[in-house]
């Protein structure tokens, strides 16, 4: 059944723990990849080129979306980030499942371009929780936590546009969850529309008794 | 998350093995309730009310689609056939995922009464195979197994209306992917507006500074 993988697509509320379990997931199950994005911003100390970024000049990039090498990019903080259509397809065509961590806008673009791309909606369990995460981490001003809440109720308004929703209460049942997930996208029809066509016309050739 | 359950409709070819599957996967988990059929014809020798079927005179059965109180019905050989609406619902409240075997009209038609049924459609790993489990039941003629053909056929082109395909190849393999994109089910948005209204509703009331 499974031939080439699937784009999977992870947006979420900041602080809903997206991170945490895209790396626990990638731990856990070797069928996975994560998408490494371009930048334009400097390297930090003890990064490296093409392990957490794919680190590019302003007119390398620039370059790059030109020729529509990129699925989606963005600018912040006057530098660009984008995601290498290559190295996505490289991955797909031998059949992982590539991962993608994207706010909605990029998310939609993505699945304009892949439409077979499935697209997961990162929760918490309850507001009350968000709020006490955001809190947690004890980085944040009052300011930016009320930023991310704001933030926050705008993607709600998208959550529709996503195929499932996982909700991040236990770390270890969330990422099983996940899992499920997107074993379970494999099997819907439209993704499966060659294994469908090849059997309706087998029935079609049986019909005519050949 | 799970609060109600839901209704399962498991439609596929004939000699797909749907009824195998469904035993086994009642049998290995215990959140599934098989729904039972109303039937106008006589309980065969061992056959007990509310077991096999529940039986019912014409009149009854008349009377259940006079008040609206079956799923779908449909006639076969005479006698009338038909999911009593009452039981589906109770098992859903009581939380379980009621399954129910009907082919593809009924299946649509049960699809609009419940838009939040999970459509299943079983299917043989190739047409071959489904052949073979044709032919290997010995009791049916050939006549019969290209009548069946002729019908797979027709139920193929409608495979897009269900919301997953599963290809019934090795039965415990099966029986778990069917359990799997069962639970990954519950966790579509559209199954789960109450929590994403009442997500959204919190987050605004955080905006206003309540």
């Amino acid at each position: 059944m499974k031939n080439s993988g699937i784009l999977i697509v992870v947006s979420g509320f900041s602080g809903a723990g997206k991170g945490t379990l895209m790396k626990r997931l990638l731990e856990k199950y070797d069928t996975y990849s994560l998408s490494i994005s371009m930048t334009t911003r400097e390297p930090r100390l003890g990064e490296t080129d093409g392990k957490e970024y794919f680190f590019v000049t302003k007119e390398q990039f620039e370059q790059k979306i030109t020729e529509n090498g990129l699925v989606e990019h963005a600018v912040y903080c006057d530098n660009y980030y984008g995601t290498p259509r290559n190295y996505v397809e490289e991955q797909l065509i031998k059949g992982k499942d590539v991962i993608l961590e994207i706010e909605i806008q990029g998310a939609l673009k993505v699945k304009e371009m892949f439409p077979d791309a499935l697209l997961l909606f990162v929760m918490p369990p309850s507001i009350e929780e968000l709020r006490r995460r955001l809190n947690g981490r004890g980085t944040e001003t009052e300011e930016v936590i009320e930023k991310r809440l704001q933030r926050a109720t705008e993607e709600a308004e998208d959550i529709e546009a996503y195929e499932y929703i996982v909700i991040n209460d236990d770390l270890e049942v969330c990422v099983d969850e996940m899992h499920q997930m997107i074993l379970a996208s494999h099997n819907v029809p439209a993704r499966n529309m060659k294994f469908i066509e090849n059997m309706r016309n087998d029935l079609k050739d049986l019909s005519k008794g050949e």
